[in-house]
């Protein structure tokens, strides 16, 4: 396949090197398929075609898993291992140092299990789509137990990863294998040095705000458009933040979502409401923030390369929460969007004032759904999914008891009453598509983003004016400067290090959350 | 892969051909994947990811062609050539003979050539979009270049076949290598055979056509209508004639087609004119056709068997044909359509009489673009690019006098003078898209559909009056039990002799067209 290795001086310094890369470019091009078919069933698929599309995913997971576990790639890794012109490149030990975190992964599962894993997964997505459409958990259980099932074969292959940090009191369980896949090197004991503390300063916040005298307004929110309008809004905004179309699109899908097929063609979904016409603009600067990190990554140059790759899911969280959250909801933002969503969308919108619209973008109220969530209860709910699907692993609960565990929490953590699986623990298609271990990377984002954003504000301190005028250029570009292009250079915490001089914290979430919801409520 | 042969006693009785079904549905499986990447890339994928697609589609291209030529298929071939039980059973049989075929073809051809020519249509179909776009022929040229020699190279490797019929005087040459692949077994000479008499019976009833004082009005066709109510009213009448929207889709591309993902997953697409509204339902007549045909096909539980795969191009023409001119261009459909098309697309269509929507459905006019032909002139736009791409294969032709030549003919066969290439040798995507060999099909679609068409008005006498009821179950019904569902059982011309007791031939087409046409034009 074509790959250029013109720009890259070690290319032609190590023909190891050089073939390396075009393996692992050969090896992307494949994966890149699948990429499209798990877009495409999110989608348009016609619903019949949900068999033939497992059939597919597990036809291509095999292809991939070969490509990837090839043994020349293990050749050639040893080669780049002792070769002097790569171990004198930072950039070119990044990757080999990467590849080969990958390939030991790789090579340590049968092709078997990854076919089955890719066929299950599938058709589940779609078992799920049915259970929660009619709210049946005893239609998704059988699913679900054999999801469990593979990811604890997936996680004995792996083996329980060594803890790094030991002398500070470190241990690691089989869930960390499955954890390690989202965010590379992390463990369930490192999570919960950041969750616990984050939840013991949310909660009396969150209990403040439940019992404020002042409450800002949300009708706003329920201000609706005409579809067209506000898809023309939503497009107007995605351009407006960076998001390229001539290499991307911005469809509609149930579960918004956004994936890179690779360079050049990076698709991101939203959602419309008729009556609800701004939920859909957080949910696209959401996923905008998603595919501008991709759209930053070297990948026209270097496709298939841990350089032109995200770090990890906590890291591409941080930067769909700071354009959904950090800069989506400030009053900058909102100084330049109201009139243009006026202008779009109708006068309706014309009718609020700055403020209004600020204060609604801020509400806080515990909800049933996560993806409906206010900034601050948001983290509540990834710790109750992070807590259980650790007890999924560890057997400690069954998938038989998952609705009743799921219930009591929401009732002790956010006082709510679940009456309906639907909006209980069939919300999400997380487990569904057979992702465990990726809930707490959501969180983990929050307080990377906030970290960030303590940087962004001291470093640009015109920052928000500009906001105000709609000019986010130099927003992205520092984004784009600091995190996008280095793709995965370093790990997440280290990258953190670099830009803000801390490691990963729970403090600038909470700084962020009451500075902004104490005026906002009067507390 | 799912593969169920619980249907199938044969596979039960011979492990070499349950093995051998299995292999072809994995290889279908992979097979897949590439066509729903040419659909992606023709519908909507963003621009900037045509050099990833590229690269993509040679990928797969090197993974199917090794999946098809894997030598454990070339075994369990010889082995069930020599079982008795598979010998002993039509369908196993004719499954066997015909992935030997496919075999041999394949095995014949390196996969650095399959690879090489994947990423050079692919390529090549989005500079001839370009091209076409600023009627730049040398912008194509070079493209053009490549693609003959790559299809010369291809026919080199396949070998010039062998004549079937050298007593009638049949030769062969290089071209039928190619001709070969689009329609199994036809070769330039027997195309001959069907077009010269064809065309000598063709050209006297144009000329009549062109100096008759009657003339229909073509005033419906320049009627417009909102997009929206195109679009409700061309799956009103996709649904109607049969296609099944829970396993298909019906899309917008610049070039309309139909391709078929798998089972389940039928997709074809078509385009609008917001002045033009009824050219929209000629195009969904003419690929639902092409889908109907597929979902009548055995898929589900023969994916990847040739007993489930369309018999020949010519064949599938003449059921895009069938529905598109002999049932859509009809007195009797238009008395339940034209109704129809005032009640979704407005009141604009109830001003016209049935006699006039099907004079302007039967229009003829010599026209420079191929798809915008009327039924009678389409024929010499075939043969027109059918001695042109045998004279670039056979090197008679150069790429750069194609303009000169198409231009030529253009102005001896249909009296257009051409002034752009746009609208002249740029026109089709079919060389752009490495396929050459490809357009004669078209006129034998034309042929075959005329004769089958003559025994369906045999056998069904009602049919027509059913039309106009808007009943077309019954003649899907025919056409499933009849062509459909025997997949690739006999080669075209026996299915044709089957049917209609008759081999290929010009004549009922000719019939067709004199029948139709003479009263419309007072001859």
């Amino acid at each position: 396949m074509t790959d250029s290795a013109a720009t890259d001086p070690i290319r032609q310094a190590s023909k190891p090197y050089d073939e390396l890369l075009k393996l692992l470019r050969d090896a992307a091009t494949l994966s890149s398929v699948q990429t499209l078919l798990g877009w495409d069933q999110e989608t348009i698929m016609p619903p019949a075609g949900a068999a033939l599309r497992a059939d597919q995913l597990a036809g291509m997971s095999g292809v991939t898993h070969r490509a990837w576990t090839s043994p020349r790639i293990g050749e050639l890794l040893a080669a780049c291992e002792a070769d002097g012109a790569v171990r004198a490149d930072e950039g070119a030990l990044a990757n080999v140092r990467e590849a080969r975190r990958e390939f030991e992964r790789a090579t340590k599962l049968p092709t078997d299990l990854v076919e089955e894993m890719a066929r299950t997964f599938s058709l589940s997505i779609d078992a799920w789509k049915d259970a929660r459409a009619r709210s049946d958990f005893a239609a998704m259980a059988p699913w679900l137990e054999k999801i469990v099932a593979l990811n604890r074969r997936k996680a004995e292959f792996y083996g329980v990863p060594k803890p790094t940090d030991p002398g500070a009191g470190e241990t690691t369980v089989l869930y960390d294998a499955l954890l390690d896949e989202y965010e590379p090197g992390m463990t369930a004991w490192r999570v919960e040095r950041v969750f616990k503390p984050l939840r013991a300063r949310l909660t009396p916040l969150i209990a403040a705000i439940a019992s404020a005298q002042k409450r800002p307004s949300g009708a706003i929110l329920e201000t609706g458009a005409p579809l067209d309008a506000q898809i023309a809004f939503n497009r107007f905004v995605a351009e407006a933040v960076g998001f390229d179309f001539n290499g991307g699109r911005l469809d509609v899908s149930a579960h918004p979502f956004s994936e890179t097929v690779g360079p050049g063609d990076i698709r991101m979904t939203t959602r419309y409401s008729e009556e609800r016409a701004l939920d859909s603009v957080f949910t696209t600067l959401h996923e905008s923030g998603h595919s501008l990190y991709e759209q930053g990554l070297p990948k026209a140059a270097r496709f298939g390369q841990p350089l032109a790759t995200y770090i990890s899911l906590g890291i591409h969280e941080s930067q769909s929460r700071m354009w959904e959250n950090f800069i989506g909801r400030s009053p900058s933002f909102w100084k330049w969007a109201l009139p243009n969503a006026a202008r779009i969308m109708g006068p309706a919108f014309a009718k609020f004032s700055l403020d209004q619209a600020y204060g609604a973008a801020n509400l806080v109220k515990p909800h049933f759904i996560r993806v409906e969530s206010d900034e601050a209860t948001y983290n509540l709910h990834i710790m109750l999914r992070f807590d259980l699907e650790r007890a999924l692993i560890s057997g400690d609960l069954k998938v038989k008891d998952l609705p009743g565990a799921w219930n009591d929490r929401m009732k002790s953590d956010l006082g709510l009453t679940v009456t309906d699986d639907k909006i209980g623990c069939l919300q999400d298609i997380h487990w569904s598509m057979g992702a465990i271990g990726y809930f707490s990377t959501y969180s983990l984002g929050n307080c990377y983003a906030a970290q960030f954003w303590e940087t962004m504000q001291k470093e640009m301190p015109d920052m928000e004016r500009r906001h105000e005028r709609g000019e986010f250029a130099p927003t992205l570009a520092w984004l784009t400067e600091k995190i996008h292009r280095h793709g995965r250079r370093w790990r997440a915490e280290e990258l953190c290090k670099r830009i803000t001089g801390q490691g990963l914290g729970h403090e600038a979430l909470v700084r962020h959350l009451e500075g902004k919801l104490k005026p906002i409520y009067g507390l």
